[in-house]
């Protein structure tokens, strides 16, 4: 990665002590003054940030502090000792993206605490103000008074102005793979959510006022507040206690079995508070402040990391074609059939073929908390890996390597170096892992600091064998792909697999709800792109199906961003439609530059990006139940060319039940003076290629 | 190792069904008719055994069974479907031990059971009866009925006949490290003793009567019972708790954090729990029968195990002349130091040198909880162990290596064979392993399941890549050494560093209890041979002292076997007693045979031993804090030849406290037709070398 910096830090605006009695009050305006961050300390000591919006009351005064369990006490009132502001206005390149060039612009403010109910132990507050929200984090610097600590809880406020409404999913130790809900605050009820998600094989809720994040909450009045966190490190998982009486938002963090959320040792930095505020939906989705929060790459030379498009020995199990397990005679992953899924894509130019079922274990794999389950190393009698990985290199295609834990992580970290020798063995530099079912060490829970500090020991590790990671029941991203580019995506939410979902299934909402909640942290592996849409093909009793268009699944390709994207369907469904397929063939996995068009949470998301070092443009449109028109402003477009744009839409008649299949393409000459009506059916999409001419 | 067997399987007695209302009674009797076991069913299923010595009653009808948590249900009422009997006589040869060949001879009776509950689980029990006790486990067969299952209670019983006296240490699931206490069983308050047991750091007891096994009893006209268990794999380990009503013991399973005590898959088997019943409390020592229930070693070539002699930088930490940790300028572990180390080894023919504090880390190692403590292969910078490595080899001496986990068991797993390849490459090839401190993962105590499979993984990986292994803060042992040879000792019991703790130290008596109790496991790493008693020598603030005479350290090394024998003290304290530091540099760590000349529990133990291949005899006796005549009756020796006998022994004015390092050796010529008195002094010991003329 290169880093074009022009780092400024400014002066110190003040740098003083203050007296004990001292109540004190501190504003920071971001560049712009849209965001307007305020820090009361009282005569009590109590301390309380609140946050304006263009001159609205977006966060109202909210207390911060701690409990500690070791030492037990509470860090409540504070004296301040010393502040400091700075400014920073940097630019950035990731190594790969939605956009070439990240800009990071924010005013900072320190503020050194110390205890002030007599413990002396001393604590920073550092808020970072951007033009489109804040970052806050506490910091506990080294020193004498405290080495060692445990936290109890984290009192983190989010006091709010109104019952505004909300786009969440149940608060859960152990799933964030739940269908989002769009209610009012007061309407949040998290075990009623949680009780009909049969589809969930494992819950951990824990009650029925907890949301988790990213949280979307939309105003009265039109303005988007997302709230999350950024660069989860060595902490647990931040989810969100609601009071319903003044509708305020606590942080609840994942504890462990012992009832403690987190053992830490100063210096220690927890992870960025985030609440990102917008009057546009679509510079909601634009924003790069969690990004921005994040810490710049540990992988000096990351050349040899590559955003993929691949397919995958998958589907079959999940619509009863084939097994994972070897035993019954429908088993997926032998050699033939694999070396059949090479040749396709090597016919249709994917990066790479994902290969589940490959191993030993899956007789007997998930639901008993059962510890020794994979070794990770040993294939399937009828699955020859050296002879397929050859065969992969002659065509020019990549396995891809699946670990499942089956959530037995001491397992899998006793066998990580092997397996991941043996992949390299294997000229296999990608994996997918998955933690399905509850975790072994028994009594932790998959979002708690014991899992976090696992999946950052996954990213180095990986890292250090040069691998490319793709994590399943994995906690949900907080930037930190900005930190490990390794980490490609995660699932980390209700993916495509849950089209073949029983009970809820998926809704058309659910790709307009996600930008805007689970996206925000980073990739999500959603698997897009079906062609067939009813999934009783190999098993008639199956009621199961997929609720878009097909326009819609092309589209997908482009509104749910991930550099390891994964055409979800069979090579059979694909053939079918070769000239909707070519969408997916064209489809680049990394890009220059992205804008967001048109957005609105729960109704429709309209993305264009522009392709990694070349002129043409790509846009998807996505619409919920409701059919709706699009108009396109092809602004963006390079006023200099005309450009072919070949739509992939929805036919007149389509629609998510009744006709998904129903798609026609068509192709016109635009520039960027032209505006494009394109009508998406009631659970459509449009997919877009703009070619330079 | 090499076994000679004559394996006989007599014919089964009987096999036959019984109909569900049969009372049944079953009875076995040894060989010699010495013990004779009954099981009962009754009519309405529950099943008993009992058990007779010589026609006395010691262990009256008790009952068998289980709770299982999943499924949830009791297994308490049985009905016999099969029962088989068989007879097996057999000699093998262990790697090494304290004899040369050891015979296996009992009968077997087998039965097969149905729970008559309404589950139709199936349980096997298998009694195996020798002339020197029983052992019987219980074995789940592989069944429809049911596959992952979780032991929530084993419910096994052992009523005893009267309040016998006792050798205990208190219930607890993190430590084994107590004094024993010598009491009626009606008189046990384990609270009470482990409440001023201020020396040890991590204590987790659970119940005021609780004990932990091996546990010696003593019936008043003088039988001894020790009971324990055999084969622990895969299952928690078995303390007991005691019904002071009517004087009985039920198992009592360390439990995980969940409160589940054993996550299980059949088939299975639980480790054997074991009866040993003698008159004699010298038949008891020489008892084989743990050994015997122990499965053949998985080590097919055991010529790289090697017994062995060393001394430690070790007793300079404990002292105060050096720290583990580098900060504070006395670390001890520097290239100076433990050069110093090796010269002193080779000069006296020590195999090793064990290396304690070379690693990073110590500066935070213990008391926090901490995870990520030691790596294992990064040497403090003034620790160079690649020319130490070779300067040892120069002097055909051997590093030992110290992996000290601080009790962070998933972080050691993490590092577990980059640390082995680490030592192989710097041609170490023995490794001490320590467990100080709460276990990570957080929840599990050293006792647990899951800490029992760790230790196994442990000798696993350790004999994988041929590393002899020693280990310190773990489970008792259960006789595994037979199977992973390589598992040469354990701690697990109060050891010798204990002279140096402040509250209740050490005490004359012990080590005429260890024999009869931890030993019954296996090899200890007692770490004897102590010259120096007052341990103020670094620290003249210390009041710590051992409290044993000089001579008796030297008897330690005969009658605490172990084949892993560490000569406590500092180089500088031997060499002020060259003629008394002979004996440690002679007395072999391996034999061919082994004689208890004499032993009563907490008074005094006598053995004598014949080296390894040699004709000579080396003889140890060891008294509590009360002086005492021991006879001789050397009838072991060969009546063909005369032997010198050099006899270490206190002088006549020795006391372990007024006197301890008064000692004289005297030489004389003895035959097998000799009587030796040897006196000894409070809290003191005699050693002798019988060398064949």
């Amino acid at each position: 990665m290169q880093i074009s910096k022009y780092f400024i830090i400014c002066l110190a605006l003040l740098t003083m002590t203050y007296s004990i009695k001292a109540q004190d009050s501190t504003i920071v305006q971001s560049k712009s003054s849209a965001i307007r961050l305020q820090l009361n300390t009282d005569e009590s000591g109590r301390l309380s940030y609140s946050v304006k919006y263009r001159g609205e009351p977006i966060i109202l005064p909210s207390e911060l502090g701690f409990i500690l369990n070791k030492p037990a006490l509470s860090l409540n009132r504070f004296q301040l000792q010393k502040k400091d502001s700075s400014t920073v206005d940097e630019n950035w390149e990731p190594v790969w993206g939605e956009v070439k060039s990240i800009r990071n612009s924010y005013k900072e403010l320190f503020y050194s605490l110390v205890d002030k109910n007599g413990s002396g132990i001393r604590l920073n507050l550092i808020f970072r103000v951007f033009d489109e929200g804040i970052g806050f984090r506490y910091e506990f610097p080294k020193q004498q008074q405290m080495e060692h600590f445990i936290i109890g809880d984290e009192q983190t406020r989010f006091n709010l102005t109104a019952d505004h409404t909300a786009f969440w999913i149940p608060g859960d130790y152990d799933s964030n793979e739940y269908l989002y809900n769009s209610t009012r605050l007061s309407a949040v009820d998290a075990k009623a959510a949680a009780s009909h998600e049969t589809d969930i094989a494992l819950k951990s809720g824990y009650s029925n006022l907890a949301v988790q994040t990213p949280l979307l909450l939309k105003t009265d009045n039109g303005i988007y507040i997302n709230i999350h966190e950024a660069a989860l490190v060595n902490y647990p998982v931040m989810q969100l206690d609601l009071n319903k009486e003044n509708i305020s938002l606590k942080s609840h963090l994942v504890p462990d079995v012992m009832g403690n959320k987190a053992y830490l040792q100063t210096p220690f930095k927890t992870p960025w508070r985030t609440i990102i505020i917008c009057n546009k939906a679509t510079e909601l989705l634009a924003s790069k402040m969690i990004l921005n929060l994040n810490e710049p790459s540990i992988i000096q030379d990351p050349s040899w990391i590559r955003p993929q498009k691949f397919i995958g020995m998958w589907w079959e199990m999940h619509v009863g074609k084939a097994t994972w397990q070897k035993s019954g005679g429908k088993h997926g992953a032998n050699t033939n059939n694999v070396k059949k899924y090479i040749d396709f894509a090597a016919e249709h130019q994917f990066d790479g073929v994902l290969v589940e079922g490959w191993n030993e274990g899956w007789e007997d794999w998930f639901g008993n908390w059962k510890e020794n389950v994979f070794d990770f190393v040993t294939p399937y009698a009828d699955y020859n890996i050296d002879s397929l990985s050859a065969y992969a290199k002659t065509k020019g295609v990549q396995l891809i390597m699946h670990h499942e834990t089956s959530g037995s992580v001491t397992n899998y970290e006793r066998h990580m170096d092997t397996a991941y020798r043996y992949m390299l063995a294997h000229d296999i530099h990608s994996v997918k892992t998955g933690y399905v079912g509850r975790i072994i060490p028994r009594g932790e829970y998959h979002d708690g600091q014991w899992m976090v500090n696992h999946f950052q020991r996954v990213a180095n590790k990986t890292a250090q064998y040069k691998i490319m990671l793709d994590s399943h029941e994995s906690i949900r991203p907080t930037g930190l792909h900005r930190t490990y580019p390794n980490w490609l995506a995660s699932e980390a939410a209700r993916g495509n697999e849950f089209n073949n979902a029983p009970a809820l299934g998926l809704v058309p909402e659910h790709e307009t709800i996600l930008p805007f909640t689970r996206l925000m942290g980073g990739p999500m592996d959603y698997t897009p792109g079906y062609f067939h849409f009813q999934l009783n093909q190999f098993d008639s009793t199956r009621k199961t199906r997929i609720r878009t268009t097909l326009a819609k699944q092309l589209a997908l390709f482009v509104t749910i961003y991930s550099p390891f994207q994964m055409a979800g369907d069979l090579p059979e469904n694909y053939i079918k439609h070769p000239d909707a397929f070519q969408f997916i063939k064209d489809v680049p996995v990394d890009w220059d530059d992205t804008r967001i068009l048109a957005a609105e949470p729960g109704d429709f998301v309209v993305i264009a990006r522009k392709a990694k070092g070349k002129p043409d443009w790509y846009a998807g449109a996505v619409t919920d139940e409701n059919a709706r028109t699009v108009i396109l402003d092809l602004s963006f477009l390079d006023p200099n060319f005309k450009y072919t744009a070949k739509i992939y839409k929805d036919a007149d008649n389509a629609h998510w039940d009744k006709n998904p299949e129903a798609y026609t393409i068509e192709k016109k000459i635009v520039t960027n003076k032209t505006k494009t009506k394109v009508q998406l059916a009631e659970g459509g999409g449009a997919a877009i290629v703009f070619t330079r001419l």
